[in-house]
């Protein structure tokens, strides 16, 4: 089945329209109608080059949302016409440890993931900016009624990215939680971890978004290009949920947690941490954590349609994507763009 | 009350015979009868001014065995002739949150330490190479029949040091725990996460000690001085309590962790760790431990007289401790010297 799509001829080279072949629906699979599709910062690092050479044309995506147009002979959970939606992965060996686990994304038989990845016969899979895309149905998920479904694109990957360290490290009433950082993951965080009930903080570069920050949930806003802000609250974070794709300085932040507190990384910074020992000393943690296995991913959407929680998007037809990527870039966007995939038709 | 004790006069200076003024027991203070003290490779940090200016003359040891020779009008829970044991504090403020936790050890009003550290009336504090110590109450352990009380002093600091991490991080069945190093700390690490029920492996730069580590309880030992260590063992271990005070190569090592694995430094290692931020996005944990509350330090002696652990010791006279602190900066000892105190009188 050959499908329109927009793909990155090669490494940062703009995205162009182009055909691409969707493999039969296989027994297990299903065809899905993409409607909307969200822009990832990870899309634009590896079309970029950023992670090491791609197998390019790559399509990105992998914040899908669409309907079911068809399911396979053995497929039961999911028909057409259901609302449904596929995130960061398509594919795992479902045999290891890890899958067993529900940790799919960290298959020691080798994730396959939704774009750029080999996928099971060899060639490398393609994503959402597309009109359609055939998936196993166990990467299948269910979105709930009740969730728009461009809002919710962006769930599949920043949603879950954020959802999953909050739960992990127990956000929640009476618990303390940092967000650095208030783009597309930290909107998301922010949303969450005020949905979970604790009390969030955002700690960005400048106040330049506090009106925002406050008006998705937070409780406080601090600027931490003001040094004041790592002498008031030293100590007084149980979480911090550092979602900055760039260098930030790690023990500065170490420091802003209490004794048994956890920094976990979301954001995939390029560079080393330099960490002082003795900030760990008293039982702080630094972890990290990636997108999440699809269990928690559904557990993830129906949180977020019982707590009425979508991303905060920008729909563009998929002709502005190029210009989106750019004003991703210059962090210019509020807080997520999502294309509409019908004007791909 | 003026009572003997072997002091160091000044940084990096060999110690000497000395005699130091105890405070007058208070009714809420118990005066200890000093049997055993245990040799400490911080006590050489302190004395050689490795941490920063002390206030000299400094008298080490916090590992202390005793008898209760005399107690406060408001002391209930020791009485004369109790064997007791004092750790590496002894005050805190009570009533801060972390106190109120039982985390006497982080303080925020600065728990006073054994030595070396600011009492509650200003003068630095003189720890266990003594006849004599007066300390609060509350800062005093019970040591059970049971435990041999020269062989039970370094638990009062090697022991809670590694029983911490390893009940913090579910050392128990099922698990697999790495203990990075064979000294002091880490022959109680093994002995104390295989009494807990663990798989326990230790990782050594050789095999030098190899067979001691299986006698200790260790089911495998790797040498890390061996590349195949790290491939063959990667993604293998729950848990790595790293008890080296030396740096070592910390993104090697949490290779090793499964996800969700948690990596403990409890050595105190100067420099700064270098950390690649992707090597921690499977959940891996990069953490610390500084030895323990006062609640769980009684659990640990607890423990350790239920499964007839105590440290493997060399007993020496006060006047071999020079000696003895050169060994140690050697790692030429297995795996604990213990003043006898008695050699003090």
């Amino acid at each position: 089945m050959r499908v329109n799509a927009y793909a990155a001829p090669a490494a940062g080279r703009p995205l162009v329209p182009t055909t691409i072949e969707r493999r039969e629906v296989g027994p297990n699979d299903v065809l899905i109608a993409i409607q909307y599709a969200g822009v990832c910062h990870s899309d634009i690092h590896t079309v970029n080059g950023d992670w090491g050479p791609q197998p390019f044309p790559v399509v990105p995506g992998h914040e899908i949302i669409g309907t079911v147009a068809e399911v396979g002979a053995d497929v039961t959970r999911h028909k057409v016409g259901d609302r449904v939606g596929v995130g960061c992965m398509v594919n795992s060996c479902g045999e290891c440890a890890n899958c067993r686990n529900g940790d799919e994304q960290h298959c020691l038989d080798g994730t396959v993931f939704t774009y750029a990845s080999p996928d099971r016969d060899g060639t490398p899979t393609q994503g959402g900016y597309s009109t359609h895309v055939v998936v196993d149905a166990g990467f299948v998920l269910s979105v709930p009624e009740g969730l728009d479904p461009a809002a919710a694109a962006p769930l599949l990957c920043a949603g879950i990215t954020t959802y999953a360290p909050l739960r992990r490290w127990g956000a929640g009433p009476g618990k303390k939680v940092a967000v650095v950082g208030l783009g597309g993951l930290g909107h998301m965080a922010v949303k969450l971890a005020h949905a979970m009930g604790a009390e969030v903080t955002v700690l960005s570069q400048s106040l330049k978004k506090q009106e925002d920050g406050l008006r998705l949930g937070a409780d406080h806003y601090h600027a931490t290009s003001d040094p004041d802000t790592f002498t008031t609250l030293a100590g007084w974070f149980d979480l911090i949920v550092n979602t900055v794709s760039a260098d930030i300085d790690t023990n500065a932040h170490l420091g802003l947690l209490t004794v048994d507190g956890a920094m976990v990384n979301v954001g995939a910074a390029p560079g080393p941490m330099s960490v002082n020992g003795f900030l760990l000393g008293s039982r702080r943690v630094l972890t990290g954590s990636m997108i999440g296995g699809i269990a928690q991913t559904q557990e993830m959407l129906d949180f977020c349609a019982e707590h009425h929680i979508g991303a905060d998007i920008e729909v563009i037809s998929a002709d502005q994507v190029n210009e989106a990527y750019e004003r991703v870039l210059a962090s210019d966007v509020r807080y997520r763009f999502v294309i509409d995939t019908a004007t791909l038709a």
